[in-house]
């Protein structure tokens, strides 16, 4: 009997960056996925050696990803890659993604989704057309308690909303370190790899996401100021943003990449008429419950709290008090990503819980939301300006 | 030989409210202020009823602060009052107050200063005229981790500014509670009362003090947006801001009552090129400071701790551990307003650390605060509003 | 009309130590007491110099406590001395408290209550014989979220209790500073001056007095052991206690003075059959409830919390949100103490609420545990001792 | 060119607990592990069903883990399971590990090692005959906050220690849930399965090899008390320890299952001459260090930060601000342990940091650790009872 695995191949993430583990692990860890290939860097020499590192045979390393897409389609129906995830600056997203969608496999993608909105926009039409599985690895809306916030709101716990806090503070950019080697930040504060936006490109389409995510709600428009605090930087690292919702919901976005002493301090408060919630990504496990004149309520997410939703259970593997992380929200996006192509593969109809994870309309909207904050940020006159479509 | 204890009298206050005993505890605590006098309540009844419960003799329970202030110049000039704490509506600041400096007696007042900029003007002119001291209970200004937060600010430990966040969410007026009675609603959600802002010029104030006091920065234009978000009530309950400050400092302002389990949540986070510092009110004794690449430091702010600034080391009463709170920072007020009125009496220079107290001119840079954000707030046109002199 | 206020004198706790102007705090702070004289040192230009900085007359402040005692009873009935509080090293309660009583003077002592057992029982039966009050400063037992956690383990919302944690560690001996001037240390590491415990008479017995007080229940039995960790010190510094309690209750005490870091952690968890209570003196104003399979609940202690008992209700000055600490709680002691000792006066039976502070059964009692605990904590051959009576 | 993962073997495990799941991720998320056969249970169906949901060919599926062991030995030397790992009731250890390690199969077995200190021993002897590698999950010391703990007390960081408190506080025992089926209680609570100690056997042991992994200290000698509150189960539910380790330091343990709202809280704390450190599992990224006179310092345990040691490093996959959790804890024992198995194929020397994971000699001492407080804690005579070899 054959394995039932998803086969899947790397696009970049090789082992000179930390990011191509993360989403391998992610990947491996529910034992329904396996790596059989990949072109893991524009440096062949990296790219093999990532192979290796990555126990891959020899003549499934390969050193551009358009072999990768060409020499895969010739081998057997079932050894072939069923889909490929893409770990690459901004800038290099699209052509990779459009060529697997092309050659009839699925895509996993890091966001924000592509370089400019109108590669987005191509892409929805392609994944139209085709019927094929793109996720987006919006990697906080992966995580159990958010999950559970949002299953909370949508079962009206909180009354009609009313005001949301989102915040991504974090601190590793307040020098100017892209000017060294030996990080990440090289391209991402390079408008020429990252697009049009850095802090909010990079973390406000996670906090704007999160956003939508649990409220259920769209932003319509927006009034915001960005800003470059550090000399010499070609692009923005720090902004804040008033965003009106659907439903007169105010929103107040503020991200930064200067807040010395914030690693990666996602958070987000939500309140309504008859109640708020509070996520920390930090202290991820736990979901702060208020309602009027009740002792706050802590939340904890864990496999054997008969309080949590099934949106939430779907997606816990250990009891409380057994942390879960960064990769296992991470994995929750792979899983349901995988099981939502079986579901296809087998003709099925993937359940809502298989579908919960951030897909091509995800990417066009994050696309979308760059357009807009950087249109209001930089821009001194017009107050309000509406969501860019 | 004569006490050497202040004399109070006290205009408001009275027992069917909190904020009497509050101020009350605050004045007595550190032994050099004594109750002699006051009128309570508008109602003669509950006046001379809060005086008994005051342990004040009869003769000095007034009732109204006219005949208070009439009725105390005519006694022995050892045994009258030397100043006045008004603890009203703020709509009825500003005769009471300007009654006290003509009478030559020194005025506490509750922030903020007045109903109207007009009114904070006059004020500021007559305690220039008289020389008599006014000092305004913004009392977030008074616990000892706030001021070594400015004390750090001011030594540089941050190096430049950048960024400065201030929060301060409630929730208590989540529901329309003033047209109930029992609580301290009504008077704070009626614009005839409270003056042109709810929200902001009961709570907003504060954070704005905050703000400017820890980086020692004047706020120069704003971008605003305040919110009514409980139905029939005629006055903001909700806003956010963005301030441009001097030297190209950007603070983000965000204020709410409708933050459900929020208490009394104000907080602030400042970051320069340095690092970066956060204090949160309701765990007030400690201070989180961040430099790049070193683990967080969490000051304990306590008399034992060698590394606080004198400016905080003066407003200590404590070791670490036994936990200073909101009585103690409003008595901080009180004590520096105490000692800086000795030493004019006795005519002496009062320190910098006495003189340590929000004073006439935040008051009224208080009430341009108002003016300017509502000016902002509800206005969809104009992006930037210049600060309101 | 007289003032009602009590009259207070004050035997030791003069300006160069802290504990002296906490106590006055505590006492003035709800003006229902107020200072008359004092005798504030053994050293009579210190007594001197304190009784002026708080505000005495030349005429009430005396050299010795005894002068203090012979000539307050040379004044008119209403101008004398009420009560007596007494701040001294432990060897030094006994007497002036002994003959405070003798005279008819009511008494506030610092725990532990005296030097030694015997002394302990004397003072019980002369306040037995002469119907005066008398008041131990276990100043946990005055924080409103300690009342509070008390009277919903007598409600029975824990069900019969089984287990309870209670750790008090302190680091500020961890080093032998006693040998260096300018510090409290000296007199609590010399067994001359503090009694057969350092660690466990300072700390050990706000602990034990903790445990007895949350939980309704006296210690049986106990299995200990005390160290002494810094060279050269004479006694404890540390220790640890199983102690057995009524109905089959098991209790975890853990007293430390060299535990780096922790200025003053008292801390206390008690579980029942139904759920669990959890206090952190640190952060005062919280008590964490914990039924099964519900999520937690963090109870905010402040005064327009509806779910507040009674007895919290009674000692609480703030709304939610405005922290109360240490010295709030030290003022519940002389607030209770000074009802209680008005109504005695006014010939009025005082309120459970009044009474709800520790008195000269509780002083008794905390002599008992360092009497057992030092009976225990230095044999390693007996394993359970009986509590010493 | 052949895969180089390892090849792994499962025995329970199955899909009816959750326990196998983590298994399985934590060792294939490092791509170094690949699952190729399994008895899962001691039910057929069950078992065969368990494999089929993890992907196994049919043929590689067993009903027993004799069979598996004697079929694996049957296939070619590149295709058969090189180790097994054993996820079974204590019981049930110590047969199937035997096994393995007379087929010359290296093991991984969940702790306690083995149902008495007799199995440990004839497995340590196995083990050192064969030269195979067993690992224990002992999974706490797999975080890397407690790595480096260990790191900086070696390194002296701390003085030498003094004071240790560890503590194991769950809450899901406290109602006699053993009784019904579909929860993991049942051969906890059940001396025929798990052996002489419930708690202490399932979680006492874990407290008591971080307090000596971190330390790098053995305990000589204990004074406990063991207990059961639950009406009805035949085996501690409850208990403490004084433990006196080598070089004087003393430590407490505090292991329970009915302190409700306790979900899976171990934490330690060490302190020192020179300083303390802090950990509490279910916020596994943080370590608080404190030194005299100094703020307190929040180490966070993330790959960005330069001043951790090459101990934590080693085991950290994220930056600053993703959390990392149990299954990554997990998957470094897992990780390690395959590090060293394919440096002994390879017949290299693995490195210190290959070899930092539980084996045979920790499981030893853990039976010991069982034993020894078994004989000190159910006993009301003997006070200090000495390690138990």
């Amino acid at each position: 009997m054959k394995s039932r695995k998803l086969k899947m191949g790397m696009v970049g993430g090789g082992i000179t960056g930390f990011i191509g583990a993360i989403h391998l692990r992610a990947a491996l860890m529910e034992n329904r996925i396996e790596l059989v290939c990949g072109c893991f860097s524009s440096n062949p020499e990296v790219s093999r050696e990532s192979g290796r590192a990555y126990c891959l045979p020899e003549e499934r390393i390969y050193s551009t990803y358009q072999e990768m897409f060409e020499k895969e389609a010739l081998l057997p129906h079932e050894e072939r890659m069923d889909f490929a995830v893409i770990v690459t600056p901004n800038k290099h997203h699209f052509e990779p993604a459009m060529m697997a969608l092309e050659r009839g496999i699925h895509v996993v993608l890091d966001k924000p989704m592509t370089f400019s909105l109108e590669e987005a926009k191509a892409l929805q039409q392609k994944v139209e057309e085709t019927g094929l599985v793109l996720a987006l690895t919006h990697v906080y809306a992966g995580y159990p308690a958010v999950k559970e916030m949002k299953a909370r709101i949508a079962a009206g716990e909180l009354g009609n909303l009313r005001r949301i806090y989102v915040e991504y503070p974090q601190g590793w950019l307040a020098e100017r370190i892209e000017i060294k080697s030996g990080n990440n930040a090289g391209w991402r504060t390079d408008p020429n790899l990252s697009g049009k936006a850095g802090c909010m490109g990079d973390i406000g389409t996670h906090a704007w996401h999160l956003c939508e995510y649990v409220s259920g709600l769209k932003v319509e428009e927006m009034c915001a100021e960005l800003n470059t605090f550090v000399p010499g930087r070609p692009i923005d690292d720090d902004g804040t943003a008033m965003m009106r919702m659907e439903h007169g919901v105010k929103a107040l976005l503020a991200a930064s990449q200067v807040a010395i002493g914030n690693a990666n301090n996602i958070n987000i408060r939500v309140y309504g008429e008859k109640g708020g919630l509070k996520w920390i990504q930090e202290d991820p496990n736990k979901l702060f419950l208020h309602t009027p004149h009740n002792p706050e309520q802590v939340i904890y997410v864990g496999g054997d709290y008969p309080y949590l939703s099934q949106r939430a259970q779907w997606n816990i593997r250990t009891p409380g008090g057994h942390p879960e992380g960064f990769i296992e929200a991470f994995a929750n996006i792979y899983r349901n990503f995988a099981l939502t192509v079986a579901a296809q593969k087998a003709e099925e109809q993937p359940t809502p819980e298989m579908l919960d994870f951030p897909n091509v309309y995800d990417g066009v909207r994050g696309m979308q939301f760059i357009e807009t904050i950087v249109k209001a940020g930089w821009n001194d006159e017009a107050k309000w300006v509406k969501w860019v479509e």
